[in-house]
């Protein structure tokens, strides 16, 4: 049985709970980090502890720990659990006070954290791929705040599943495709150059994003922040995502088309075994 | 201290907890209703439930509670807490599993209600009126279900409170008025006709609304179901806003802008003792 923290508290994951009045529960008020873990340390956390900041100042939500502090705890997590390889998710909501949609004053934010093992560097979709089809994107319009509002892509991620393939592309009313239910999304075209989403509030700025755009810069891939659509992805030599819980994953079917000859392509092969470098020089930092 | 219920059991408030793992904490992957209390009985309750099977369903969750035992129950928390005027609030969230977009199989929902004193038939605002600021709706495309994702209403309801007023109006992307932070909204017109938001996926489908459209036709007032802009609320010969928890609150200025003579309307006035009649009924029945 895992150990989880809970506001300053390790305890065992069936004694992990919150008040019903915390306003994550109540009114999903609240943000989170998922950080990767690979030979047991942290991948890129400072980045992740940063983009908490920002999702925190959105909400004009205080922080409750110092970094050092929260750093301290998700490696205690790791520790505790003898996690190898997996995540730590780490959630701030607003804390506990009777139901209002005014933020109430002066309450303590709750602090929430465990670890999730599995397998990143061996995932075996990194071989095959994920198929995925395209839903209308349906979030609010602040998806650049990591909150736990995750009900929309949730239900993507489900109608996925139940279609019997691995994830869903959420598309935008201009058709063009913002995110998958939990991971950054990318095409490589006919001329070899790398499309993903420019940053904006229509979707999260991925921590992984941001490294895997900085070690396909290494790698003189060329790379252009703009949009795309459904048709284009279907058309392209190579389609991938990125996230902290994958690295980065080939996509080899888009809505029942197969991308480029159906298999994982090189471009996607080197960035992710680039990543991977990365990853490993982030956690010897 | 008040008595909650939580998963079948009556706590004192200060004991009342769930999982960390809950996906209404994690995911806001739950709904609710509110029910209003007078005189220590349930407005309108079978309404409230049968909204709350169609979120439920909307959202493939099974109902945990037959609607007797969910009935008994909030009647239950009104008698322990000898609460004669306020609301019940029941949330119904998918329950604990371990962290995943996909829905969990063969999980039990939780189940979590509470009582809130307040003044409901003597609130000052039914006299003095509410001043409302309009905010971008920035919520997502499924308003019609009622789930506890509500960090963009609370988002504009601090947004009012900041400005010195009493709540938000949001506006979609034609410059219609959608909804307040929790209320369905409402014009009179110069011609006299009360105006209102027709019913779909952009708003809730309010309960305190439906039965306030059916007591406005009793007294023949003539209402038509369409959405209006912030211009035509503030050039409005009366303004006001319906929800279980006000039942019906005259609205007096709209983005600073005084609406009719600033004071609360003959229009709102009758449809208040209407509804309130209407309550009175629906507890004795």
């Amino acid at each position: 049985m895992r150990t989880v923290f809970v506001n300053g508290e390790y305890c065992l994951e069936n004694a992990a709970r919150v008040s019903v009045f915390d306003r994550g529960f109540l009114f999903s008020d609240g943000v989170y980090e998922v950080t990767s873990v690979i030979e047991g340390r942290l991948v890129d956390n400072p980045r992740h502890l940063q983009r908490l900041h920002r999702s925190l100042e959105a909400l004009a939500m205080p922080c409750p720990m110092p970094d050092a502090d929260i750093h301290a705890m998700q490696e205690q997590l790791v520790a505790r659990n003898s996690l190898q390889e997996g995540l730590v998710y780490l959630q701030v909501t607003r804390g506990a006070a009777d139901r209002d949609f005014v933020y109430p004053q002066q309450v303590k934010p709750s602090v929430v954290a465990f670890t999730q093992a599995k397998s990143i560097l061996q995932n075996p979709k990194a071989e095959t791929g994920l198929r995925v089809i395209s839903v209308p994107d349906i979030r609010w319009q602040r998806r650049d705040i990591k909150t736990i509002g995750l009900l929309a892509p949730s239900m993507a991620k489900q109608q996925a599943i139940l279609a019997g393939v691995d994830d869903a592309w959420m598309v935008d009313e201009a058709g063009l495709i913002t995110e998958g239910s939990s991971n950054n999304c990318y095409i490589l075209t006919a001329d070899d150059i790398i499309l993903t989403r420019p940053l904006s509030r229509d979707i999260l700025h991925g921590i992984t994003r941001r490294a895997l755009l900085q070690v396909a810069a290494e790698l003189n891939l060329e790379v252009t922040e703009r949009a795309f659509s459904v048709a284009e992805a279907q058309r392209a030599k190579e389609a991938f995502i990125s996230s902290a819980a994958t690295f980065c994953l080939p996509v080899t079917q888009v809505d029942g088309r197969q991308i480029g000859d159906g298999k994982p392509g090189p471009v996607y092969r080197r960035l992710r075994d680039a990543y991977i470098e990365f990853a490993r020089e982030s956690i010897r930092g």
